[in-house]
């Protein structure tokens, strides 16, 4: 098997792009990827400072070294989420990665302020994964803002992308259909643009491109990731990419392109207008959900803790 | 298990609907559907007439069985398509339907055109099944328009509306997704409404109540059917279906509800202007697609017989 490229001997092929490619062209064809993405999407320009939400797993630290590589001004942004042993080695990773190279990385720790993902989820009945969303939004929105970032890039890859939008599509969610998008506007003027770099990258390549440029990441997925039905929609992706590579490409790509604006929501839909009377932050209500998710984790702590010593408990 | 409607001893468990019914129930339960269907997508009424076309196989005979039920006034058609025993069988079971139940059928019979598939096949680059489909359209839009009927009515079932929902969603196919509704309107006077009362009955539920109503139908697939992308979807969808039971029903509904209309063409795009110089049927040139393949098939066939050795026609 020889690279597409260059003909030298290939280390990896790529059958949905009909291509091979020797280490140094891959490293070559991801970061060509990732910048066409950028421009073509009109993602961000060398002008803008961009905050890269890195979990220190292994997309987001691609993005992140194919950033800096192609001289994009960045800062890393890491939310520690408390989540055990997986939080403290992810955290470790993404230090680690951003010290060798002397990187910018701010962290902010969940646990500092009593929100660890695992008190959330003892003291409410959300999800983990839609009350760690609601804290992931918060801070990496908050954050963009107080460092004077003009967007957001995440490390959402295009396996990701194709089963959120197989779920959508599944039973027509009309209204995330119309924000699945590799660049969402902000809509308001402490928001800013959030852009999604690897949207048409696989996994398998930003896992390739990882090891190749010798990126030490967490392997590990996070223990409350992926229910069941998210599984089964990248079991079935996964099983028609093997029969017809190039699926989960052609998939995502023609929706972004031909299919995304048939379910834009109108101008005013998008609107939010209120101010968080807690951190000043958008919100469609009194409080934004963030702040309504500390307060509810506050109420319920305080309420067990009054149960557990006070007279009116049972026993 | 129990019958949901009556509580006497069930025959048939549905998961989609969540329901197990008796024999009695269960065609009470598919004829509702298929008048819900009906009424709810306004298909067609009791005052006017409604050709059905019926290939022989557990679905068009159903819906034949069932619109006849409800005192629809109905006329069978039956397009027999030269496939060998296949075609054969099929208009067998056919006729022996209508027969048995003393109602009108109308047969057409390519061969007695020379245009039998296998002859198209033979003599043209055309896929089995795409040059099928143009015979079929242009056979059942002109027997609706001979024999005075206000809708043509098809036996598609839930499960060939998803895996064609699928495969356009797939690769994001806007303009044949503007095109998959129960209900077309005719963009043409010569045309017919043409309408899909099965469209949210799965095949199981057809063929159950094929069995339980006595009909007897053609089992086998056609022998061109279905080639191997088409059977990946349906294998893909029947998978999620069994892990989620009501996956296809959601997809398929919800479809039509709710995002159908993103996909809508503008109307000035959907209108045929001319009629075939040879049939005088609606077309977009001076032949129509029918027409087209008939002119291809004879030119070829007159070719062939030419390089033969015949100075005019074959033996």
């Amino acid at each position: 098997m020889k690279c597409t490229r260059c003909t030298e001997p290939a280390e990896v092929k790529l059958r949905a792009h009909n291509s091979a490619f020797c280490r140094e062209c891959f490293v070559f064809f991801f970061q060509r990827r990732v910048e066409r993405a950028i421009t073509h999407e009109k993602m961000f320009s060398h002008d803008e400072r961009i905050l890269v939400a890195v979990s220190g797993g292994k997309d987001s630290l691609a993005l992140w070294d194919a950033l800096v590589l192609q001289g994009y001004d960045t800062i890393g942004f890491h939310l520690a989420l408390g989540i055990g042993g997986y939080s403290l080695r992810s955290r470790e990773k993404t230090e680690k990665f951003a010290r060798d190279r002397g990187l910018r990385l701010e962290v902010h720790a969940l646990t500092e302020d009593g929100l660890a993902v695992p008190d959330v989820i003892a003291s409410t009945r959300r999800p983990a994964c839609s009350a760690c969303g609601t804290m992931k939004r918060h801070h990496f929105d908050r954050a963009a803002l107080e460092l004077g970032c003009a967007a957001l890039a995440t490390g959402h890859n295009l396996d990701d992308e194709a089963a959120r939008l197989f779920g959508n599509v599944l039973h027509w969610q009309t209204e995330y259909l119309a924000r699945q998008r590799p660049v969402m506007q902000p809509r308001h003027p402490k928001f800013v643009r959030k852009v999604k770099p690897l949207y048409l990258t696989g996994e398998f390549e930003s896992a390739t491109y990882a090891f190749m440029r010798g990126i030490d990441y967490v392997v590990e997925e996070c223990p409350n990731a992926a229910g069941a039905t998210q599984l089964a929609y990248k079991a079935v992706l996964d099983d028609l990419e093997n029969r017809f590579p190039g699926t989960k490409l052609a998939f995502v790509r023609e929706f972004t392109e031909r299919a995304s604006a048939a379910f834009a929501l109108p101008e005013d839909r998008e609107t939010t207008a209120r101010s968080c009377e807690e951190c000043g932050m958008p919100s469609f209500g009194a409080l934004c959900s963030f702040c309504s998710l500390r307060a509810e984790v506050e109420r319920r702590q305080a309420e067990r803790a009054a149960r557990a010593g006070a007279p009116a408990a049972p026993a």
